[in-house]
């Protein structure tokens, strides 16, 4: 494997076939980051993505999004107010830029400037409970003192409380949804005051409706652009655990906000300190459990910027067995690529190259981590 | 040093030659043992006591108990329908045994087949909260249900939930005062059942009023007396902490459940998951941190009954200096034995002598883990 660097786009031409190809159905980051590191430009995947896909017998031909509807997403953005600001950009969130398969385009409205600050990300349970939200307030407030930008994902209960409290000080809304798909409802007017003192985050196209099925996505943004998330109020299989799954494979700290056993809400947070989150109780045990680290500017702390990826050194052409046997092997629950090699002993750079084509064929998906399952 | 064990008292005078020796002012368990150690027996201790501390200059002379009052002692305990238990006798309960200077003799009223079992401790707070009290039950039950019997100490809130729950399945009131104090008093009734159902223990003389300082010395004993401890809703600083802190002293373990930091009474108990308890949810959460310990009867685990002590092997004579060095060394804060030996140049072997006259002189006092203050 060699490691190649991406810069951001060189013109608005470049920026636009970005734009088209994360657009297209069954392109998602992973995705989008193979297809620069085979073809070098998007341009160039672009050129050559149809015919992989159609390499895959019985797979659907890949459905391009148009260049003008990728014109038309830039400038409903633009009258809209808000900017795209792929990877590489200055306005794009330090840390977010070093996780497993970036965002390769975000829509900003509000402050650029909030790209580079100490972020952590706060998040917890809709139906909180009085003292939880108090605790989130608390918590919150506490950071924004010393500096640090609060996270959050704009939902009910805990996520609004850690944005009104960190209003004055620094606060990232991250959507579900495309940047003008105001939800909840309630939140309009928190929607509108974050727009205007902090920002307000997306990688959903512009329009997009914020599906179930995009709230992890959304969880996985939240953690990725901050040093740490604290997880307030959380019961048992919810979304705020997701978020701290997100956050630990990220290599971020996850810290816990305990409740008594009796109330649901606190279930998920106690069993998260029981699994190895620390537990808090204030901001001041959030800021010594990052021991200091938010001494320094995080752009110090952190490479900056550009993105470098894993890219096959030689890749041998896929077979028609090939394709047949990586099929049989997957299922709906993700595997490894490692097992995926060894199980069909195909080596791992063909593998790769299949699995590029599966997915672009709408045969395959990839996850964060490695991992692949079938659509 | 040399291990040596101590078997029982032989016969009822020596009883009584025991009961004299720790209930003498001055004496307290590790004195007790340390006498017993150099001299061989409560008898010739009670001989050679008073003119260990008479070389103490200006110490008070030893007030030792008479026999009279130590045989009266022994009438009102039976009257009382309880009995006097020392160390070595079947009675004892198992782990207490094993713990640093054990209470040689404690007052029990009730079932004696009690001391082999599994017991588990649970404390918390007085004022405890609904949810407290409510936790407090589940896990006294099902800790129950396994065959587990309950060590408290029969105070309002929490211990009062741990004893009504574990009536049926086995309870033990640890006092603070003399056996026949019951306190608080509107835990009267509950005493009663217990002494019926379980047993009630101290290690205080019959009639001794439940005194503030005797809290603590309390508190060592229901850790003593079992495997772990589980602490529900403590506040800083308070006796529960005490507990915790004995237990891990002890090595036993020791479960905290959390709570709401804005809750006082949580901030104890989430401060010990902090610096190392294991958060509990529920008694299966306990039974699982004690990995099947339970599966074999307590007696298997620990060594059984008789107490062995370390003792100097030889002992110069402490020197005039000696003493007035130690005393100008110890202040109320308790410093290691082995510091003091090093600041004083004294050996620890003449340094133990030296605290043990100066102890029964009422000039200096010893502490569990073999720790020293003035007094």
């Amino acid at each position: 494997m060699a490691s190649v660097s991406f810069g951001p786009p060189a013109d608005d031409r470049d920026l636009i076939d970005w734009l088209r190809l994360i657009r297209t159905p069954n392109i998602g980051p992973q995705t989008f980051w193979s297809l620069l590191s085979r073809y070098g430009s998007a341009a160039k995947a672009i050129e050559n993505a149809p015919s992989l896909a159609a390499r895959v017998r019985g797979g659907k031909p890949l459905r391009l999004t148009p260049e003008k509807d990728a014109e038309r997403e830039r400038d409903r953005v633009a009258r809209y107010g808000a900017s795209l600001v792929p990877l590489g950009d200055p306005a794009y969130p330090t840390l977010l830029a070093e996780v497993d398969a970036p965002p390769p385009i975000l829509t900003c409205l509000g402050s650029s400037a909030i790209a580079g600050t100490n972020t952590v990300g706060i998040v917890g349970a809709r139906n909180a409970s009085a003292a939880g939200r108090k605790m989130a307030t608390m918590m919150a407030e506490g950071l924004g003192a010393q500096g640090i930008t609060i996270a959050s994902g704009l939902a009910r209960g805990i996520d609004t409380q850690a944005h009104h409290a960190s209003l004055a000080s620094g606060t990232i809304a991250v959507m579900a949804g495309g940047i003008d798909h105001i939800y909840p409802r309630e939140n309009e007017s928190l929607y509108r005051a974050i727009a205007e003192r902090g920002a307000v985050i997306t990688e959903m196209p512009f329009g997009a409706e914020p599906v179930a099925r995009y709230f992890p996505r959304r969880n996985r943004l939240i953690s990725g652009m901050s040093v740490a998330i604290v997880v307030i109020e959380a019961a048992q299989r919810s979304g705020s655990l997701i978020t701290a799954r997100f956050a630990a494979e990220q290599g971020r700290d996850v810290f816990a906000v305990p409740g008594s056993p009796l109330d649901q809400r606190a279930r998920g947070t106690n069993d998260l300190i029981r699994n190895g989150a620390v537990l808090v109780q204030s901001a001041e045990d959030v800021l010594e459990g990052l021991d200091g680290r938010f001494a320094m500017p995080a752009a110090d702390l952190f490479d900056h910027g550009s993105a470098s990826r894993q890219v096959p050194d030689d890749e041998t052409a896929p077979t028609e067995a090939g394709y047949e046997k990586v099929l049989e092997l997957l299922g709906p629950s993700p595997v490894p690529l490692d097992d995926l090699a060894r199980l069909s002993g195909i080596s791992i750079s063909t593998l790769s190259a299949v699995i590029l084509e599966l997915e672009l064929a709408g045969k395959a998906k990839r996850h964060p981590g490695g991992v692949v399952s079938s659509v």
